[in-house]
């Protein structure tokens, strides 16, 4: 019999409790012992739930508790999450997390500690949601130079960008829509400007690269800026706009990061990915692409893979080495300025095509129905991020007005 | 430094010989050791190799070799990997194979020698070749009770199936290329008939439900049968013709397993899964659905899968226990005849749309191009396969010929 203590008992923590309840065959067959919560720490009390009696308010019992031997910090956010992890592992309490800020920004100090103490710290949720990404990453892969990892990370944007794509619904009805549907939050500014995808790609490019990549060396856009008008150009190109994170090694050893908006080809598994779901896909030097696809949030699927971590730390005999990371130095990450890319442009302007015939050569131009005369798409040659930029005063010098651009991938 | 044997240097061996040495860097991060290959068993002489050095002929020499604790089983067929694999646990050296027809046949019994010997019988890469398919499954996916797994378990089918649907390339045609492609071997039976993606779908459901499903259990049609006018009216419904390998629980505790064509919506996931790809769809009660996409076959996809495991094995301390299952009794899985399905049927005949709508009431009639004027084609109602038999014999008295049946799924 194995005691565990739950951290946070909103969302995802009432999932884990009830999954520990409900599924408890399954996990004792799978953990060769049970596993029983006994106490859920909140701020809050929980009189009508079946479980108010586990409910306690402070973290010091946890801590001293020595039945305890592992944690599920379902809280979110900073703090207290941070200095509360610190402790147990310091402790020698293992500790699991869904907790994907507190990852991609303490990730490598966690980690370390909890070696030092040989326990572990366990992340399967932070991405993904019931996904199970992390521990086929690092396990299955093994064998694997894995030279790129990119994946639709964020099921609000994901969820926005399929109304827009198959409803011809605008940003900000889709977004309100996402919102009454309980996708959004009532600040939203966090999944459409990228801060969430930012922190799991940061997390995963930590994981493959072995080297901490911070959420604010990760060059982020979201997708406040997408048209309708760019979704019905991507589909004159033959794909659908999606918010990408991407990590990849250079061959001089830095990382390339980044979150965008997307151009992706409707030949990609991850044009499919569609409504509140996440893919993932990581290309190996010897398997080739492989694509992880599933429900990236929710209450359920992420406690399935909070409770599979903590089944994990039961099993595990001190700490799991080969999920750890080192903390970086300044240079992990690239100047994402000087990276390649292709884009796809739409302009407006008398000279507008001219312009950019001028600048680019020649290009392949796109069309959509009802485009005012002056409106001209087209994609670009491969330059980098930097050439791009200038080229794109050069327009604005000619009296070119630049509307959108998206960067062109190919997965 | 850990030492390994690699039995049989055909495709997938010499992939795994290749990645040990080629990744050799990535592999020591991972598994904490070096691994380095010290026989190569297998009845030809490589004197071109550059691994000649390495190449025995004589099993004996890696049994009596205690430097030898994990062992590679690429040989595939039941003989002498079965009597090899059995000598090599029962010595107390750990086995990890690709040998789908060997752990479908043999898995419970090699298991549970695996088990009294304290070491591990692995078998990532039987199933799905690189897509890490065998852990995620059974780790991440612990917190889930899986109601249901279906996938695309075959990469020679499906791309025959992908060359009928886009090119309309007739089967054999298909076939044939798929042969000069070295997709398909000369005697294709074993992926045509379905042989293959039987044996895969076995592997899965005996790990997800812990009882050993047998190949010869499990109903199993191939696609020999499946037309260009099926592959057509399969368009008209909103979907495409695959081969799936499928597995589910029952409430009264036993299994339902089969595999057949069936026609997938557009809108699953696995409608994507093209040319030699596989996909491999998992419901989980909190998880919802998860697929898992990439090459499922293929020299170093495959390799790949071998090497993750021989550095789990590594890494084990003792058996992985969550990794077993138990041999089945006589009625682990039900008769295939009483479980309800949804058809598509096409009948020729004079009577035939009549004698269909008075079988089977309204139905949902199918259309396509250049259909001959007595040919009708619909989904009927659910029925259990055996009802299903009788309208079919029905159909037949009354005259009409029935050119297909092919079962549509809803995943």
């Amino acid at each position: 019999m194995e005691k565990i203590a739950v951290m946070g008992f909103g969302v995802v923590g009432s999932g884990v409790v009830e999954l520990c309840d409900k599924n408890s065959a399954s996990i004792r067959r799978r953990a060769g012992t049970d596993i029983e919560v006994k106490y859920i720490l909140d701020l809050r009390d929980f009189p009508e739930s079946s479980y108010a009696g586990m409910v306690i308010h402070d973290f010091e019992t946890i801590l001293n508790d020595p039945e305890i031997s592992v944690v599920a910090e379902v809280m979110g956010g900073m703090e207290p999450a941070f200095t509360y992890s610190k402790r147990l592992l310091s402790a020698g309490k293992s500790v699991v997390t869904s907790n994907k800020e507190l990852v991609a920004g303490k990730g490598a100090e966690l980690l370390r500690l909890a070696k030092e103490n040989n326990v572990n710290y366990l992340f399967e949720a932070s991405v993904g949601g019931g996904i199970p990404i992390i521990r086929p990453l690092h396990m299955c892969l093994a064998a694997n130079e894995i030279s790129e990892i990119a994946g639709i990370l964020n099921g609000t944007t994901n969820f926005i960008l399929t109304k827009m794509i198959r409803e011809s619904m605008p940003f900000s009805e889709a977004l309100s829509l996402a919102q009454s549907l309980g996708y959004a939050e009532r600040d939203p500014t966090a999944d459409v400007e990228g801060a969430d995808a930012c922190r799991k790609i940061c997390i995963l490019a930590s994981l493959v690269y072995g080297r901490h990549v911070y959420p604010q060396e990760v060059h982020t856009e979201g997708i406040t800026r997408v048209s309708l008008c760019d979704v019905q150009y991507a589909e004159d190109w033959g794909g659908v706009i999606k918010l990408i994170g991407r990590a990849r090694q250079l061959p001089d050893g830095r990382l390339f990061a980044m979150v965008s908006p997307a151009f992706i080809s409707h030949e990609s598994q991850l044009s499919s990915v569609d409504d509140v779901f996440n893919g993932i896909l990581v290309r190996g030097d010897a398997t080739g692409d492989v694509v992880f696809y599933g429900k990236g949030a929710g209450k359920l699927p992420t406690a399935s893979a909070v409770v599979g971590d903590i089944i994990d730390c039961v099993k595990a005999e001190g700490t799991i080495c080969s999920l750890c990371w080192a903390d970086s130095a300044a240079d992990t990450v690239c100047d994402w300025r000087q990276a390649p890319a292709v884009f796809y442009l739409c302009c407006r302007g008398r000279k507008a095509k001219a312009a950019a015939s001028a600048l680019f050569g020649e290009l392949r131009f796109l069309h959509r129905a009802e485009a005012p005369e002056e409106e001209c798409a087209f994609i670009t040659p491969e330059r980098t991020e930097a050439q791009l930029e200038e080229a794109k005063k050069q327009l604005e010098k000619e009296g070119v007005e630049l509307c959108s651009a998206i960067r062109v991938l190919d997965y």
